[in-house]
C-alpha cells in the first residue's frame, strides 16, 4: 500500500505548528539544558549512529557514489563528537528571543516595543551531510523554532537515527513532542507537499546544489531563503597595495576553493595592470591555478587562456580563476553587477574615495575593502553559528545566525487608548 | 497582432533593474526634490487626471460596478491634492538608506557595518484605488527602489495618466528613466510572467482581496509580502476595567469596521461574563452591531444569535461581532492561535501577570495591552507612511513603512586581513 503523502506530510506540519507554540515561550535555560542533554545522548549513542551510518555507506558503495560523496556521508568518531560540541556551543550563545530591537512611546502615551520572537516552523531541505540534521535542529531549537528536516536519501539511515536520538533526549529534557521531525520517506513527492504547506510552515531553507534550490523556489508557496552561488570578485584598484592585493587574491582563491565565498574573478585597473598582472599570474601559477583572462590580460600573461563570456558568470569552486583588465572603477562596479551573484566582493585600494564609491555602489551581501572575501561566514562575523548564507534580499542577507532565525512582533501597552 | 507578454514584461524587468542600480546611490536631497517635483506636476495636471479618470468611470458605469467600487475609483479634486500632499510628506521623512543598524569590530581588526540599502525592484499588484499608483511609487522611490506597478483594469486610464506624469516630472528632476513603470496591459497573462521574473524583481506586494493575494502566492517565484486578513480579538480578562474594555471594543468594532485592524471577535473571561456580557451587548446593540455568541454568551444575552464554527474564522468587515466566554486566559490564547490571523490582538486587564502572559504567548504582529487594535497602522506607529501591513513572518511584520522597503548589506573594512 502506498503512503498517502499529502495527509502524512500535512500531519507533520500540524504537529510542528503545535510544537512551535510551546517552543516560543520556553525559557532560555530550558532550551540550553535540552541542547546539552541532546549532546550527551549523541555521545552516548556513538556506536548506534556509526552502525546506522554503515548502512548508508554500504548503499553508497553499491550505488557507486564518488569518493567525495562518500566522504561527506561518513560519520567518524570525531565528526560525531563535533556534532555534540556544536550543540553545547549553541547552549552558550545568547538567546535572540525576547531581545528588544526598538522601544518608543507615542504622543498618546502608547508604549511600543519591537521584540524578537521565533519564526515558527522552519523546513530544511538538504543533501548528503548527516551532520546538518543535528546542526540545523540545534540552531532552530535555540531560536525557539520547530523544525521539519528533509535530508538526502543517501543519508536516510543516519538521519533517522540522529533524529530518533534527538527526539527521545529532547522531549525527556522537557521539549515539546515534535520539536524536531524528520521526513522519513525518500520520495520526492513528499517534498512537493511540504513546499506548499504554508498554513503550517513559515520558512524553507534549501541547502545543496543549484538544482535542488531552483526546484524549491519553483514549487514553494512558503518563503524560501537561499543562495544559488557565490561568484565573488576582487577588484584591484589603481591605488592598490600590490602585496596586499596578491595576499587577498591568493587567500580568496586557494585557501579553500570549494566554498561559496572563494574568489572566482579578479578585475584589475588598467593603470596597474602591466605591473600587477604578471606578478599575480606568477603567484597563481605557483599554486596551480588555471588562469582565464580577457584579451588584455592574455596579452600581459601569455600562458593564460582566453576567457569566454560564460567564464564571467562561473562559480568554478576549484583552482580556476577568471581575470579582466578594466578601464576604471565604474567598469569594475558594472561588471560585478552584471556577472556577480551579490555574495561577497572586495576592492583593494589605498584611495579613500574609491573605497567609499565601491562600498556605496557594489550591492552584495558583503562588500569588502582591503580584506578577503573568505570572511563571509557566521563564525567570522561573530555570530557563533550559521544556518547558511543568503544571497536573497528579503529578511536576511549574508551569513545567517540565530537572530536571522527569528522575526519580531510589536508589543503595545496602553492605559485604555482608543483611536479618534 | 497579439502582444508577446513574456518578452515585453521581461523588458520592463530589465529596465527596472537598471534603474534600481542608479536609484540605490541617489542622494536623499535628489530624491526629495524629485518627490516635490512630481507633487507639483500632479497638481498642475489635475484636469488631465480627472479627464482620464472620467474614462474609467464611464466604463465602470457601463459595466455596472457597485457604487462603493465607483467611489473608490473616483479621483476628486481633493483626492488628487492628497496624492500630492502625500509625496511632499514623504520628502520630509528620514531616508532609511544608509542607516547603520549595527557596527562591530572583530578581534582581527575587521570593522563590520550593517548598513541599510534599498531592496532593489519592487512589484506592486493592486486593485481599484488609483491613488495607490502615486502612494506606492513615492514610497518605493524614497527608499531607493525601482517599482513596477500593476493596477486594476478598472483604473487603467487613470493609472496610465498618473504614471505618465510621474515619469515625465521625475526624470526631469534627475531620476533614472524607468524609476517607475506601469504595466500597460490589463491581461492577466502579463501578471503571470511578472510573478516569475525573479532575476529582476526582488519583492512583490499584492494589495487587494484574498483571491488576488492567493493567486500571487501560488504563482510567484519572487518573495511576496502580504496580509490575507485581519481577524482581530479583544480578550476581556477577569481583572479588566469594564469601562475600558467597553471603549476598546466599541472603538475596535465601530470606528471603522471595514479595515483589517477592526475587531471581529471578543473573548470574555467567565468570572466577569455575567456582568460584562449584558453591558457590552447593550452598547453594541445601540451601535447597530449584530452579535453572534457561543452558547454561554447567548444564555447571558438572549438577543444574540448562535455563532457557528465558521464565525470564529470570519473577518466580517462590517457591524457583526462574534463573542465567546472562555474559562481562562489559556483558552483565550489558544483560541486566538487557532482562529486568529496573527494581525492584532488585545487583552484588557489590570493584572500584570495576565498582561505579561498575553504579551509573551500571543503571537500576532501587534499584541496590545489595554489599547485598541485600531492602532496597527504606519502613521499611528510613527512611521509616517505605510506601504501595507504584513501578517507574514519573514522580513516585515505589522505596519510596513520606508524602513521595511529596505534591506541591509555588510560593509567590511580591513587593512589586508586574510583568513587563516
Amino acid at each position: 500500500m502506498s503512503t498517502d503523502f499529502k495527509t502524512e506530510v500535512e500531519e507533520l506540519g500540524k504537529k510542528a505548528r503545535l510544537a512551535s507554540r510551546k517552543l516560543a515561550s520556553l525559557s532560555t535555560l530550558k532550551k540550553n539544558k535540552a541542547l546539552e542533554a541532546i549532546a550527551d545522548a549523541i555521545l552516548e549513542s556513538k556506536e548506534e549512529i556509526k552502525e546506522a551510518n554503515r548502512l548508508d555507506l554500504a548503499e553508497a558503495e553499491n550505488n557507486g557514489l564518488s569518493s567525495a560523496m562518500i566522504d561527506r556521508l561518513t560519520l567518524t568518531e570525531s565528526r560525531i563528537e563535533d556534532m555534540a560540541k556544536g550543540l553545547v556551543m549553541l547552549a552558550g550563545l545568547t538567546d535572540p528571543v525576547g531581545k528588544i530591537d526598538a522601544e518608543f512611546i507615542r504622543p498618546n502615551g502608547l508604549s511600543i516595543e519591537k521584540t524578537r520572537v521565533p519564526i515558527g516552523v522552519i523546513g530544511i531541505i538538504y543533501e548528503s551531510r548527516p551532520n546538518v540534521t543535528v546542526d540545523a535542529a540545534g540552531l532552530c531549537l535555540k531560536a525557539g523554532n520547530a523544525v521539519i528536516l528533509r535530508g538526502g536519501k543517501e543519508a536516510i539511515y543516519s538521519n533517522r537515527k540522529l533524529a530518533e536520538i534527538m527526539r527521545a533526549s529532547g522531549t525527556e529534557a522537557g521539549l515539546p513532542d515534535d520539536f524536531v521531525q524528520l521526513i522519513p520517506w525518500t520520495d520526492r513527492e513528499a517534498v512537493n507537499y511540504l513546499l506548499r504547506l504554508d498554513q503550517y510552515i513559515n520558512l524553507i531553507i534549501p541547502r545543496g546544489g543549484e538544482g535542488l534550490i531552483r526546484f524549491t523556489v519553483e514549487n514553494a508557496t512558503i518563503p524560501v531563503i537561499k543562495h544559488y552561488k557565490g561568484v565573488c570578485h576582487v577588484y584591484v584598484d589603481a591605488e592598490a597595495d600590490m602585496d596586499m592585493a596578491k595576499d587577498i587574491i591568493i587567500n580568496g582563491k586557494c585557501q579553500r576553493p570549494g566554498v561559496c565565498n572563494a574568489v572566482e574573478s579578479v578585475l584589475i585597473h588598467k593603470d596597474i595592470a602591466a605591473q600587477f598582472a604578471p606578478l599575480i599570474a606568477t603567484e597563481l601559477n605557483a599554486k596551480g591555478v588555471e588562469l582565464r583572462g580577457d584579451s588584455q590580460f592574455c596579452q600581459l600573461v601569455p600562458n593564460a587562456s582566453q576567457a569566454t563570456e560564460q567564464d564571467w558568470y562561473e562559480e568554478y569552486l576549484e583552482l580556476i580563476l577568471s581575470l579582466k583588465i578594466v578601464e576604471d572603477i565604474d567598469e569594475a562596479i558594472t561588471h560585478i553587477a552584471d556577472y556577480g551573484s551579490s555574495h561577497s566582493d572586495a576592492i583593494v585600494t589605498g584611495d579613500k574615495m574609491a573605497a567609499q564609491k565601491f562600498k556605496n555602489e557594489v550591492d552584495s551581501s558583503a562588500v569588502y575593502v582591503n580584506a578577503s572575501t573568505r570572511f563571509t561566514d557566521g563564525s567570522m562575523f561573530g555570530m557563533g553559528a550559521e544556518i547558511g548564507i543568503s544571497t536573497d534580499r528579503l529578511h536576511a542577507r549574508g551569513p545567517m545566525g540565530l537572530e536571522e532565525l527569528t522575526t519580531y512582533k510589536y508589543v503595545v501597552s496602553g492605559t485604555g487608548q482608543i483611536r479618534e
